[in-house]
This record gives structure tokens, C-alpha cells and sequence, in this order.
């Protein structure tokens, strides 16, 4: 049983193996945070993962199917929070995913200093939203455009909850690559593995996954590239894989 | 007539439009020297173009089939240089094409600072040599090494040599990508067009291509990937035109 307010919907998410709670006038999942939850190594057997910037917790969801380890998931928002939550409840992660409601600026002092192996962040893209935007919908504006949270807020206190050789990776916008880049070595996250995701064969990258080791040696790796639509505008097999499950 | 010395090959560019003289001991050009010619924004109808570190002048040649401007060519490898002014000549490419056997360094001061519409450059790739691999073939070596050129050399010379709205465009290894960054922001060289080449589908990138403007607004475009070889090894439609021509 689960309580679904408003225009809440119960999504699928691999196949049938977890659903989450999703609105589309407050949040749904992107393709961008399922491709950062693929894209980010996790440790199998255990460790210590934790992602800001949560929105209706799909990250967390996604990297309890690839990792046994403890994930926290960090939301400002309350509406967003409580959908986590109870989508975690819904699919009986409670022992393994634990739901922040709080600022992530807070969590370094509030969660320890160098306590996890992995951070993962899908940061609001977009530097400032019109007062138009925020008045037509504040959930949807705080969790698009860097009101609450700015990208070197979010590598910042990437780097204070990592550990000494722990990973961290986040998902942008490709025009954002050298800033993500100079406020990561900023912050001592050297980065180490790039992916571009193109919608199609042929079309400039419209996503940039990243990740950086906290006081790694420089050593960056460009992967393949990842397409989501192929030639007859169907979904590659990489991403039929990553949303429906194997 | 062409006068080849030693182990030199007079060798085939774009079909049968262009020859170029090459050696295997002392140089040939690499696939990324090509790419780079492909690469690069030229204006088609005039400009002064310039190619930093253009040992057998490969770049050169390949430009003048791009573009009616006029294309400076520096070597400091008297040898290379030699090479690439018999090639020009073999060509009839004399009144476009000048070669000059000198010092990058010394070039802004020689020809004159924000002269440039377009810099290409194909820099040594690896920090240092062993003296071994000095000893055994002094030509590589420069080629190959940083060692009459680093990468920040090639860098503030193209800035130096460009006009404003100029644009600079270099080929690397992926690995150097924050290096290369860095630098050509400290430069005032804003990168606008990145482009990553991998020998084959599924391969991490090998090579990197990067287009900065002097003085221009942030706004970094990752273009479409290149591939070399595609599934059944052969060269991909891209890369054979731009070995063989249309």
C-alpha cells in the first residue's frame, strides 16, 4: 500500500523490480539521473554512498540494485523528501537508503567529515531562473536553476564528505565542463572518467557525466560515447538496458 | 622533379591532388595531424592562417585545400623544415604556403602579435623523454617530446599571434584535456568546440581536438564523435575522405 497525494503517479523503474512515486507537476526523474546512477562506480559489497540534491530519490533507488552498501540521499525540498521517502518505504529499503531533509551545505558538519566512498550529485543546471519561472512553479525552479544550491556548492561538499580516495560524480550539461573541472580541482576532486551521452549518432553531446577522485593523480579517461536513440530513433540497447532493466 | 634524400618517400595526400615528402626514420605524419586539418575552422576565401610545430608540413598542405588564404608554416627541425619547403615546392603551393625554420617562440615577435586569424597546432605530446629515446632518434624525439616546445609554449604563442575573435585550434591526447583547459584560459583563449576521437565504436577516446576563440564568451559546444575504424576494422566514410578525398 502506498499514499499517493495529488498527481502523484507510481512509476516503474527496471522492469518491475522497484517503483517510484512521481509528479509531473512537482518532479519526475531524468534521463540524467539514471544515466549518473550507471555511470558512477559503486562499491558492490558495502561502503558509504550518499547523494544531494535527491529529488524524488531515484538516484538512491537506482544504486540500491548495483550496490549493498548504505546510500543517503540529501532534498532541501520537503514535497520532494516526502515523495522519497515514501517511495524507499514502498519498495522496503529503509534499512539500506536513508532520506535527508536538509541543506547539503549543512551535511559535512551535520554527517562527518571524510565518512563516504562515494558521492553522486545531479545539481540544478541552470545559473539563475526568471521570477516568472519560480512563481509558476518553485518546486520545479529550485530543483532546475542554482537558487538553493550552486555548482561549486555542490563540488565543495562533494569533496568535505569524501574520504581520502573516494569517488565523486555528478551529470551536467556538457557547456559547463570547464567550470565543473576548475571547481573540482578547486577542490581537490581530480577528475578521472569522462562520458558524453549524445540523443543521437552524429549530434553534438547534450549530457556530461564526470567523475573525480578526491586527491587522485591526474589521469583523465574520455569513455565511449553513449547514444540514447540509434538511426531509427529507438532507444540504444545501453539505455533500453538502464531504464527497463537487462 | 622533386629531390628525395636518404630513406624519403614522396607519399600521397587527399587522392592524387597532393604529395608530401616523408621519411620513417626521421618523420611522417600521424593520422592526428590530419584530423586536425579537418578540424580546424578556416576561412575560405582569404585569411593568414599560421601552423605551430608543422614538421614535415603536413598540416599546410592539407589547409590549402581549404582555403585560398595565405598559411605560415613553422619547423624548428632544420630536417623537418627541409622536408616541408621541397614538399610546398613539389606542389607548386609557393605562393600560398611559407615555411620558415625557427623558434614558436620567437614567431610574435618576427611576424607581428594579433596578425593571425587561425593558429593549428599538433604539439609535442609526451612531458619528457628518456635520454635513450634522445640518443637513438633526436628527430622523434623533438617531434614527439616537450622538449624545444612544452604545451604552454604553443598555447600563449597562438594567443599572442591571434587577433581578437581568433581562433586557435590544437590536437592532443584526452589525457591532457584539463591541462590543456587551464591553460588556454590563463591565455585568454576561451575553448568553444571540443571533439573526441575513438579508434572504434565502444573504445575510450585517443585523441582530442579543441577550437578555442581569443577572447571569446564561454559557450563549449562537444561535437559529435569521430570514429576511425568502424566494427569491421575498416576506416570509417569520415576518416577515409579525409585520407583520400571525396
Amino acid at each position: 500500500m502506498v499514499m499517493l497525494k495529488d498527481d502523484e503517479r507510481l512509476d516503474y523503474l527496471l522492469a518491475e523490480n522497484l517503483r517510484i512515486i512521481q509528479s509531473p507537476s512537482v518532479f519526475s526523474f531524468s534521463l540524467d539521473a539514471a544515466l549518473l546512477a550507471r555511470f558512477a562506480y559503486v562499491p558492490i559489497q558495502k561502503g558509504n554512498l550518499i547523494d544531494l540534491c535527491s529529488g524524488n530519490g531515484v538516484i538512491p533507488l537506482f544504486l540500491s540494485a548495483r550496490t549493498k552498501g548504505r546510500i543517503t540521499g540529501v532534498e532541501i525540498q520537503e514535497r520532494l523528501y516526502d515523495m522519497a521517502v515514501r517511495s524507499v518505504r514502498y519498495n522496503s529499503l529503509e534499512s539500506r537508503i536513508t532520506m535527508i531533509h536538509g541543506d547539503i551545505k549543512d551535511m559535512p558538519k551535520q554527517l562527518g567529515y571524510g565518512k563516504f566512498d562515494v558521492v553522486t550529485c545531479n545539481p540544478p543546471y541552470f545559473p539563475t531562473p526568471s521570477n516568472a519561472e519560480i512563481n509558476e512553479n518553485e518546486h520545479l525552479a529550485i530543483a532546475r536553476h542554482e537558487i538553493l544550491c550552486t555548482l561549486e556548492d555542490a563540488v565543495s561538499v562533494s569533496s568535505q564528505l569524501l574520504r581520502q580516495g573516494g569517488k565523486a560524480a555528478f551529470v551536467h550539461r556538457p557547456g559547463r565542463l570547464l567550470d565543473i573541472i576548475t571547481l573540482m580541482r578547486q577542490y581537490r576532486l581530480e577528475p578521472k572518467r569522462i562520458q558524453l551521452v549524445h540523443p543521437k549518432p552524429g549530434s553534438e553531446a547534450n549530457t556530461l557525466l564526470i567523475e573525480a577522485t578526491k586527491d587522485g593523480k591526474p589521469d583523465l579517461k574520455i569513455l565511449a560515447p553513449l547514444f540514447v536513440y540509434n538511426e531509427r530513433n529507438e532507444y540504444t540497447r545501453e539505455v533500453s538496458e538502464l531504464l527497463y532493466g537487462e
